[in-house]
């Protein structure tokens, strides 16, 4: 595919890295949390993370590793 | 499989980057966006993205990152 | 897989290109509009877009791109 | 695996070409048509095909191309 | 993965090959029928096939192919 | 991935080579048998089977081939 | 991808090996269990596990092996 150099989706996520993102889920929950790393299956690690349901706070949950195959979305602009 | 060249699919995102584009999702929702990049897996990322069911805005999210694999298909020409 | 030259399924796409397509979805819609360009995955690009539900139009969606992960089966013989 | 020669689940398929074929799909309907062609990933081409719901005929499709993950049997003796 | 030689999956398969198997399926439906072939993706041929559900006969199948991402497990020991 | 050697997830499964094992399935069904083989994909066969819901043993099925993308967890300490 | 050393999801549980993680699957069902072993695509192996829903325990289950397909997330911070 000819993407042009330094226009590539991962830009996005390298650019968001030790920000708050927001990471919407195929359950339907959502994700905040700073986003500590991330590798080619979209794999996550976030900090101070928040586990929320239509805007609900469900429970904070600290460090986690979130796969991959669960995302629809990340926005680091909360 | 035997496309001539330049008449491939990614030739329409190719023609579509920097503009406004329309992105269904596998759950229902729909959101509209700049084009700002996307890979071989038809992950993208969009700016100035608002997502939407049933033609109302749910909410503006900025700029994303979405997962190919929830995408049932971009068009261009809103 | 010990296929006849000349017996392939994608040949039916190649013969259809520049022809209005019939494209079943997974979610239940229909899609209309001439095929310009497939690829490996069944990934499409559409022009003059219709999208329907029981036979019904939904709107026009122009030119698009469709996930082949999406498609259930493509007809030529609209 | 220790398939013998001559005994792989691909041959009945290729005897079943130029024959009619019911094909059941993921989504509940069926598919009877002449089979044209098929490839590794048992994506198929199809003639004469009519799309049937509990024995009923919903429609005729004429020739088509059907993904293959979306099918659930094939059987060439209808 | 340390399997000894001998001991692997697929050696129930073989031995199954031309002995009435039942197969389940992810739609709630099974499947009984002699082994014909199997391949690496679990795609199966069975002959004289009957589809069941909960025990009652749908209808008989003859020779089928049967797509291996559909099957839950396979019982040689009907 | 930077595990130490003696400390995979598939040691588990060969220490229960010969045991009995509980099999989570996605449809809800449980398995326990005797685990006398696995492969890459975690496809299992089981002996001395018998399938259960909600603790209720739904019937017995002897030896079988068990496909992997159809478990969540498997337990040897039943 | 463009992560920089020392900085990849696996990170997070290389650390939490021999500590108790809670792993949300995808069946709405949680495991809480000291992580004995993970490989690439995710696949645990757990000890002491309880099994979980809507923080009730529903069973203990010792030592599993969990498919990585079926995990949501992944949090040692329990």
């Amino acid at each position: 595919m000819n993407e042009s150099v330094g226009s590539r989706p991962v830009d996005l996520l390298n650019a968001a890295k030790g920000k708050t993102v927001l990471v919407e889920l195929k359950n339907g929950h959502s994700l905040t949390g700073k986003l500590v790393a991330f590798d080619m299956h979209v794999n996550l690690t976030l900090e101070d993370t928040e586990e929320k349901k239509d805007d609900q706070t469900l429970r904070k949950l600290g460090s986690i590793f979130v796969r991959g195959d669960m995302i629809i979305l990340i926005s680091p602009t909360v």
